[in-house]
């Protein structure tokens, strides 16, 4: 049996008995769904993870994207597998079945590309950048415009992009060059001028034509942010007669990268011979708020990547740690024991091991309730009415930087983690691990760097409508913590995470309070309450996980249910003992009057 | 000019300023050094490492050593610099005059490789693998087997190496199965067999033959640990004409790994054809012994190789930050500021980059202090006599698990932070810092995993002669903190150091008292407790840092000098805000009743 890569009882967990995703269906958008279609979905997921993408995980890190003949060649199943997600109806999944879509929520999705990610996370990116591309062009595009492009798209024959990123302007979008000038301002249609870097699936030929939705600037707009417009840039111009001709859209590289090598990222020249045509997306100078209305969607997605690729090194390292025989259980060590005739024993058995065992799992499956409720929240933004979805949107809103982050991060750490649980094994190639680890290491920098979240939770999120998100965080924190509290055996868990709630407001307050008057020093570490506020959500996560599994336990009828609850109860301890105790010195150091990194010179280094 | 990949000026602060090693000189052994000699081996090590070793970083992780008909091809230039380094009496410079050395003192010896590691590790590995194997020989091993060895050894044509892991013996030393039969037990030859894997250096084509220094066990030999015994087991016999003739050392097989990717990792079958020959060295069934003797040595050198790999990335990233133009600062933004109409500021000013800065070069240079004390205590337990030695033999001791653990832990973290500066451009390879994330990554498996350490640390450092260790290191903390509280500027530091250390010193008595009765639960959180340990060393090696920037600081006499004291003063305040917090943390985890990893069950996973 290969190593599995996900849990489909963990998913089933979160879903149906914390989240009780399957009450979707009384929206009305959501209505011919149950809990039975949804598994059909995330099965038919499993098995294109386990069937088509996870025998690709380790060629297509080794046979990288090449540039050849100014075209990127990736690897030559790719356009199949493309293809399969397109015909299976998965790009366009969550649109509307006006749109051919399924109207499928966010939250199975999204579940969904956890399982293709855990799977083969480079595979996975390229028919879901095309999702998130057709989505832009769906909700702020004309009629013509969207008949014109997504169908191909949809059918995962043509690829679709975000194309943001240039030279001079990656966290700074506001300070992007690419120009636009109008051919024809009536219908929308501009000369586009300019160079963009870094961008995913922006060239490749597993597919016959690409769809930039790109960020440019129309000649004599606003300066800065406010004169960004968004516009819809094909690599081939598709004519009335359905044939495609060039568009001056050359692709001048691909990167090398660290990890996720078998997603093609392009280097690409717009316009250099002055034959670029773009048709503007909705209103002039409007680009960046349309961008960044799909961004939560986008962010929420980078932060399921990190617990994808994070999970399948947790069951890779929990099998090797079952396997592996190495040492003796220290109880059996000592004085008057003759343990060296001994057999070995399986490391799982070492408290260092299972330490390490019991970290990823509590910051993966932490995470991953998070990221799913986070989906729930936007699938009852978009489907509820009048205070719920506000309130929804608002919630969602506010811990977007974190569930897009604190995975990420953690991610680091997780799949370090795994290598290490492997040991000498884990640093070579023989093992899939090494390749978790670099792969993990992509996400706290791309859909915005850590550091910028940091600043968008603190300087942004927090303060908005006077801090009403904040206020509906908390009110649900704190009832979770009153049905934690009704179980005895959580009551020390809940202590502690009054404490860490408590800690974290005071914190809040203190730099709240800075902000008008010194707002540098303010958000100096804005990137360390991110972290702390991440802690305290994930502690809240555990705490509504280990409500269930607490209330579940005596009435689990198997042995594997009673293993299960058990491990979620074991995890919930550890993740308070270990991790929500780490608030103690954050809180300490962001409430400190000392301004070091402020004060610190570039010539003092 | 091309990227700095150290400071000259740092080392120079931390041997002439801080541990005064121009005083090694009052000892016999040292006693034809000055400073001026010392400072020409640095120079020279500094040219050997910009113009031989650094050229070769990124060719050397691209063309990986390959296995063809049975040899291991390494880079070609790697030849003609081992015998270099060879010619130059690097690889027996810390040896006597006797034996055609230089009575190099370990500090200045340590600090040169400090420089070759940060110039291109995988290149550094292979001179003083021979180096570690050469100082085995000629401590325990009769005339014969020096003569016959060394010499060769020392000028680079032969390769050393320590031969210890086995499949399925690698923190569990004692399991190996490799086994020696004597052909002629009074001179000491035997007939070895067995597998040996992950052997650095186990065989390429720069070098004519390679001397393992390999652990077997003598059969009929005691069982366990106690039954291990160390041979020099030469891959092509020299006969005693000087031949060279096959010994049956078979390489199986090359690791391909995540990173130091130039220098060679072996699988040697041993004896397969029955025709292996070693030599016993000293005594049979002392193995074990010979070789933890040598260990501390291999381990501060692990220390110094990552901080070295560290401080490459730090450079790389603070060379970055000063040139890349991102984004405006805080401080100009907001209304009323038409900030977009400005040009952008270079990232070294925000600080969140600077707080990412200053946490490398308080990692780094704490560590480097750290790294370059051990080895003066090496030095001084060398060549001094009486009670100073002994103290400082046991004082290397104590230090040792931190010294080895500490820098490489934090070097994956240091790395990570250099990765995150350069943002997108970070983890592409067309900038080295991706390369040295992969490179630090190594570092907290070999020479012990940090678990290993952890339990060395506390189950046997602290302990040792009742305590004593601990005491003399409490001693030269308290009087660090003596003569820093002279300085009302560093008076905080001293207070935070102050409860650091009783935080330190409770959760030590805490885990003793634990230690007979329920050995298992006091020694399963040993890694945490080596880290709490290492943050209270390295806060303490800051508190030395400040301690003589601020004496000097009112007489520096250029602006480069008054700027290099200034960082130092800044990153002393950094490391006690960022750092040496987490010890509330860790104590409180570690104090903590919950034994939660040791109840942890396999099948709960």
């Amino acid at each position: 049996m290969p190593t599995p890569f996900f849990s489909a009882r963990d998913l089933s967990f979160h879903l149906y008995e914390v989240l009780q995703a399957d009450q979707l269906t009384r929206f009305a958008h959501f209505a011919d769904h149950d809990r039975a279609s949804f598994d059909m979905v995330l099965d038919a997921a499993a098995q294109i993870g386990e069937n088509l993408l996870r025998p690709l995980l380790t060629v297509m890190d080794r046979d990288e994207p090449q540039l050849v003949d100014g075209k990127i060649r990736v690897h030559p199943d790719m356009r199949a597998i493309i293809r399969r997600f397109g015909d299976d109806g998965w790009i366009n999944a969550p649109f509307t079945y006006d749109e051919g879509g399924q109207q499928l929520p966010a939250t199975v999705m999204n579940a969904a590309t956890f399982i293709f990610g855990a799977a083969n996370y480079s595979s996975s990116v390229f028919p879901f950048l095309t999702t998130g591309a057709a989505n832009l062009l769906r909700s702020f595009g004309s009629k013509e415009l969207i008949d014109r492009f997504t169908p191909n798209m949809y059918t995962g024959r043509w690829q679709g992009t975000m194309a943001l990123t240039e030279p001079d302007a990656g966290s700074s979008l506001s300070d992007i060059t690419t120009s636009a000038e109008p051919i024809d301002e009536a219908t929308g249609v501009y000369k586009i001028r300019g160079q963009k870097i870094y961008i995913s699936a922006g060239d490749h030929d597993a597919c016959d034509n690409v769809i930039h939705l790109m960020l440019a600037k129309i000649k004599g707009g606003p300066a800065g942010a406010k004169g960004i417009s968004l516009f819809v840039v094909p690599q081939k111009r598709p004519t009335d007669t359905g044939e495609l001709v060039d568009n001056d859209v050359l692709t001048a590289g691909v990167y090398h990268k660290m990890g996720y090598k078998g997603a093609p990222i392009a280097h690409l020249m717009v316009g250099s011979n002055d034959g670029t045509v773009g048709y503007l997306l909705g209103q002039p100078h409007q680009g960046l708020r349309y961008m960044f209305q799909m961004m939560n969607e986008a962010r929420v997605g980078v932060g399921m990547n990190a617990v994808s690729i994070g999970t399948a090194a947790y069951y890779a390292s929990l099998a090797y740690a079952r396997e592996r025989p190495q040492g003796r259980p220290i109880a059996e060590k000592g004085p008057g024991h003759d343990w060296s005739a001994k057999p070995q024993t399986p490391i799982v058995r070492h408290a260092d091991v299972k330490r390490m065992l019991l970290f990823q799992k509590a910051v993966l499956e932490g995470s991953l309730g998070l990221l799913l409720q986070c989906s729930q929240l936007a699938d009852t933004a978009h489907a509820a009415e009048g205070e719920e979805a506000q309130r929804a949107a608002l919630l969602l809103d506010l811990l977007t930087p974190v569930a897009k982050s604190y995975p990420s991060e953690m991610g680091c750490l997780t799949t370090s983690a795994a290598v290490q649980i492997l040991g000498g094994a884990g640093y070579t190639t023989d093992f899939p691990v090494e390749q978790f680890y670099r792969e993990a290491r992509i996400h706290p920098i791309h859909e915005g760097t850590t550091g910028i979240h940091g600043l968008d939770l603190l300087g942004r999120k927090v303060t908005m409508q006077g801090g009403k998100a904040v206020q509906i965080w908390v009110e649900a924190v704190q009832k979770t913590m009153t049905e934690a509290a009704e179980h005895d055996a959580l009551k020390p868990l809940v202590d502690e995470m009054g404490k860490a709630l408590g800690m974290l407001d005071t914190t809040t307050r203190h730099l709240l309070g800075l902000l008008p008057t010194d707002t540098e020093a303010a958000l100096a570490d804005a990137t360390l309450y991110l972290e702390l506020f991440g802690i305290v959500t994930i502690g809240w996560q555990w705490l509504r996980q280990a409500t269930v599994a607490q209330e579940a336990l005596p009435n689990a009828v198997s042995d594997e249910d009673r293993n299960f609850y058990q491990g979620k109860l074991m995890t919930a301890r550890y993740f308070v003992e270990y991790e929500l105790v780490k608030v103690r010195s954050l809180a300490k150091r962001l409430q400190s009057p000392d301004r070091v990194t402020v004060a610190m010179q570039s010539e003092w280094f």
